[in-house]
């Protein structure tokens, strides 16, 4: 079977735009000639694609882009999919591109939109054993529907998988990162009202991302020095991986157990069978979050905690699940063009 | 097309059973020679059930029936689907049953259980526009997935509807009510404190439900009267219904305050595109709903307001959703029967 060139894939985000190519008549995406570009060194998302493009010898007539960015619904064909708005501006940079723009200026026949978090759900089902570490629980083999897909990272990305009849997984994006948050004990009820005085409304991503890991670590700094000032989260991250920073370490074990509290809610009103976590901040602490509160916190759901017993955690150590879903999209959007 | 003898669907709670017939063959489904029956009547499901078909001139030969109770996975179709557990204890009644002695015990080729909110979620797409009022935003044409369902009763009820590839409908069924409570001003922390007393931890389930209401009631008096006693649920509901009871009025409209923010979570969570509210508080003081802060305080989610304008808010008001979900499966049972 001829699939016809390899397809352009990106995963845009505000500091960073990755570039890659797949092979659509492959049975399992792959993503190959991966290269990242800071986004501050392109005026553009068509001169970026340009440079990326320059020194290799294909001409792709698809394009797959995974955006930072809100896309209403998700590009895979499914009954409830809606069509992208005309311009997508990127959340944290000042790009902005119109899809038919970047059509017509990269000559490409299509070019195909998503949220870059519901592309991180769309690679879910790809993944090997190998890049999904179990936190909790047996890894269900095949993986086992509804999917709760959660990541902290800039934000906090919240997406849902659904088998579908024809055994297709169907991704469900959500807002769920803007949901309330729901404090626990007297810890938390002292950093949602830190985040409450700064923001007015507090949602688990103000928690629950590296913005909220900073302002985790400065509200429990606060509580013993009021003029205390906030430290940069990948700092923080790095602290605490090195073991030598309290407020650090104790701002990471309670970020965990937070997470561990909203994976559980969530999981519930997903009426989940497994959870992924994905996000940028997870992989890089990995024994931090097995030895920290997440699990217990997690089952501490009165009733319901047996309920927990069955449901697998997994993390996604894949370093680019974003470029392989927009992969796997590709290969879906080319198995459904007319002709084949 | 001669789909054979009608088919039995019930809606076992803890206090009554429901029962009635349907014609699998019909193009919607429709509930037939519906008859309430005392739970505390009869010692069991099988003598309910005899007590029901003996004046009735018919021999089902499956019966589909909704009960208050865990039933993991729900039996449509679905690659989702578990089976169901061998034996099924009603939540609040003596009443427990196991699948295959029912089916003996009452003749039947088949009998499919599922859960009573789930056999809600299945109706909802046969709803008439009369029986869906809209409390917020346009009524969809056709029903837009996906529709978060909700229903505050004995429990508060969640379920998840999504289309799928052959326009059918899936169910989700969900623990969503037991997912934790966000007080969100000093009133709702006064009572989940006072929730958290009696119960250790606070769920939405806790508050939004009957009993949850009556919790509310006694919170709010507790602040002036610490000797208050807690009043009946339904006695608060029908105070407020006629108005002349201001505590109950007070705590009926925090009711509905707190259960437009947990509706706006839950469907920023789910990515919903249409919420139902069905249980069965609601319909018995709709006015009194259309008069609350429940859209504004659906809507008061920071940066997210704007993306409640379209989300269109509906709620049944069809006397027996249960019943007519339990038809709805045993038309899509019947339809997947092998030689149909």
């Amino acid at each position: 079977m001829n699939a016809g060139p390899p397809v352009l894939v990106a995963d845009i985000g505000g500091t960073h735009a990755r570039f890659g190519l797949t092979d659509p008549g492959r049975a399992t995406p792959a993503v190959t000639d991966v290269r990242a570009f800071a986004t501050a060194a392109h005026p553009g998302l068509v001169e970026a694609v340009r440079a990326y493009l320059a020194p290799l010898a294909v001409r792709p007539r698809l394009a797959v882009l995974a955006v930072a960015a809100p896309v209403p619904g998700d590009h895979t064909p499914r009954p409830d999919a809606t069509h992208a708005p005309s311009t997508t501006r990127l959340t944290n940079h000042a790009w902005s591109f119109e899809r038919h723009g970047l059509q017509q200026a990269l000559g490409l026949d299509a070019v195909h939109l998503l949220n870059d978090f519901a592309a991180v759900a769309h690679a879910v089902p790809w993944l090997q054993p190998a890049q999904l570490p179990c936190l909790h629980g047996q890894p269900p083999m095949p993986l086992q529907g509804p999917v709760t897909v959660l990541g902290p990272g800039t934000g906090l990305g919240v997406a849902l998988l659904v088998r579908q009849t024809d055994a297709a997984w169907q991704v469900l994006a959500t807002e769920g990162g803007h949901a309330s948050f729901a404090p626990l004990d007297d810890t938390e009820r002292t950093i949602a009202r830190h985040l409450q005085e700064r923001h007015g409304r507090v949602s688990n991503e103000r928690v629950l991302s590296g913005p909220g890991l900073a302002q985790i670590e400065l509200a429990l700094r606060h509580a013993r020095n009021p003029a205390a000032v906030a430290r940069d989260a990948a700092a923080i991250l790095a602290a605490a991986v090195a073991g030598d920073d309290p407020a650090a370490s104790a701002a990471l074990a309670r970020f965990f157990a937070i997470l561990g509290s909203v994976t559980g809610d969530i999981a519930l009103l997903h009426g989940a069978r497994s959870v992924v976590i994905a996000g940028g901040i997870v992989p890089r602490c990995l024994p931090l979050l097995q030895q920290s509160d997440f699990v217990a916190r997690m089952r501490d759901k009165g009733r319901l905690a047996g309920w927990f017993d069955d449901l697998p955690v997994q993390v996604v150590t894949h370093p680019q699940p974003g470029l392989l879903g927009a992969a796997a999209v590709a290969t879906r959007i080319t198995a459904s063009m007319p002709g084949r």
